[in-house]
């Protein structure tokens, strides 16, 4: 009895939700279940034009709409437990929307994180996508912003920047010209740009050892400065520390770009995270279980300023900006 | 460190971020305790120009984004337990904003559902607000479309139409000329439009006793046909028992509108519910408790075919379409 569209949506989404929590979809609501764990909800949004390009594949639409979310979760130290979509379209499109399912699709057996349900809407407006992604932990495990102490070694997982880059290199100007005769390398940031890789392999290694946490999506500089302003204490960053690809590195060494752009670009969705001195070998050790490489670049140290960004000769490097701001 | 707009938006929405699972909006991610019941998991967006007119109010629309996701957890049965929002702006309106967040704060009161967490983006598309709400159950008792039998009673809370009949009169044409002479009918058909008044009071006899349910949103002839089909049952609903409001009585009577813009417009965010007939007595008894009107509608019976609509003379009325299409 419903229109025809709203049946293609539902057997679009149907088979990703495998969970006997979402009904089928057939219900206004699902159920979660909860096995004596504390439930980590994160809820984060994007939209065309704002956080992805009115060109990018369908397919890479949903991962990163999902995989924003799991970065948060990662980052808390959670497994992920589900999540709920909400869609607003401005046309109906099957190809696209059967792209968009498949790539979702795709996602949630990677991360094993089901389709609980949605909501399917129709704007005049750009298309956006919003996400609110359940974890588990034990109860009061989650780990928190708050927390960090001076000593703490200041931690972060893969490399910074990337994103940033590719979102620079689809935009075209000077660093889509220094890419023009290097498609490789501008292929693999503009993948970090529309698909993040979240750490939820290390979430558990979080979890057991960090004493702070949060996810790197505005910029590692601005990140750093909120995680420090909540748990009260300031940092010291070694600027030549900060984990590079290849590729970042060439560009900031040709000055093709500046540090600001790598450090306060955004969308790197990396686990930032500050562990004990005395618990960074076992530290180092979970992760490396994990494959996901990270890198110590400063320390935590007393004090409510800001945190400092220092050259290999210990003078502050100053940025413009921290990190993306909406308005 | 956050942006000026940042920590004004903060400033307004951590007053209403009480629940201690929130940490005061200090984190990314918050945490939802469980205490061994099922969490009821609900998501509905609304959108400027589809579900809320670019006039209406600021508090109005934050009480329509909480509200249409509280009036499924009392369908569900479930006691609200807190909600996460997605806040879409155009525009950093801090009057807006201001307003907004009074009548999102009024509401949490009203209804005992606290702000956990959020996420606010820049859009250059209509407003949009996303609402993921959870409601809490005992193991298994979450009431669903699923279980509706043959002979329960059809009911439904309050009155139908009356939200179809405000947009209508906001929207000028016949309904508003109607209406032009009567700016206290008028002011309270819009006002069900634009501030729908979810029957949480009611969630509890609807778990004891209800088999299947759903709120009434798009429309009770839709609404009630997408229930038996997942319950695998039809219906045979009373056009004449159907409850209306005096103002929606005098409209149809003097036929300035058809049945069909009251039980296919939508936005009634009523309770539709079947009751076997042998607990009917118990559960009129625990709704006159809360307060809240139910009236039956109808039966339910067998087979597979569409709820039939009949007049008081038991001839089918046939209705265009049954309730609102996104698409």
């Amino acid at each position: 009895m419903t229109s025809g569209e709203d049946s293609l949506i539902f057997s679009y989404f149907k088979p990703l939700a495998t969970d006997p929590g979402a009904f089928g979809l057939t219900d206004d609501s699902a159920v979660l279940k909860a096995d004596g764990e504390d439930i980590v909800v994160n809820t984060d949004a994007i939209v065309e034009g704002v956080h992805f390009l009115p060109d990018d594949p369908a397919d890479t639409i949903a991962r990163k709409a999902l995989r924003v979310n799991l970065s948060d979760l990662a980052a808390k130290g959670a497994v992920p437990g589900g999540f709920v979509l909400t869609l607003a379209l401005r046309t109906y499109d099957e190809a696209w929307l059967a792209e968009f399912a498949r790539g979702l699709g795709e996602d949630i057996a990677t991360f094993g994180c089901a389709l609980l349900g949605g909501d399917t809407v129709s704007t005049p407006g750009p298309l956006m996508v919003s996400v609110t992604a359940f974890g588990r932990v034990p109860v009061g495990k989650m780990v928190r912003r708050h927390g960090a102490a001076a000593g703490d070694c200041v931690v972060v997982s893969g490399t910074i920047g990337d994103a940033a880059l590719g979102l620079a290199a689809l935009n075209g100007g000077a660093v889509a010209t220094a890419l023009a005769d290097d498609s490789k390398a501008r292929d693999a940031l503009v993948t970090r740009y529309r698909v993040p890789q979240p750490r939820n392999a290390l979430a558990l290694a979080v979890r057991d050892f960090a004493t702070a946490s949060m996810d790197v999506s505005d910029g590692l500089a601005g990140d750093l400065a909120k995680l420090c302003a909540v748990s009260g204490v300031s940092a010291v960053i070694d600027a030549s520390a900060i984990p590079l690809s290849a590729s970042a590195k060439v560009l900031l060494d040709r000055s093709v770009v500046g540090l600001e752009t790598l450090v306060a670009g955004g969308d790197d969705y990396e686990v930032l995270c500050t562990i004990p001195e005395n618990h960074m070998p076992a530290f180092v050790q979970a992760a490396q279980q994990t494959g996901v490489p990270i890198t110590v670049i400063g320390t935590i140290v007393a004090g409510a300023s800001p945190p400092r960004l220092v050259d290999q000769a210990g003078r502050d490097i100053v940025l413009k900006r921290l990190s993306y701001s909406h308005f």
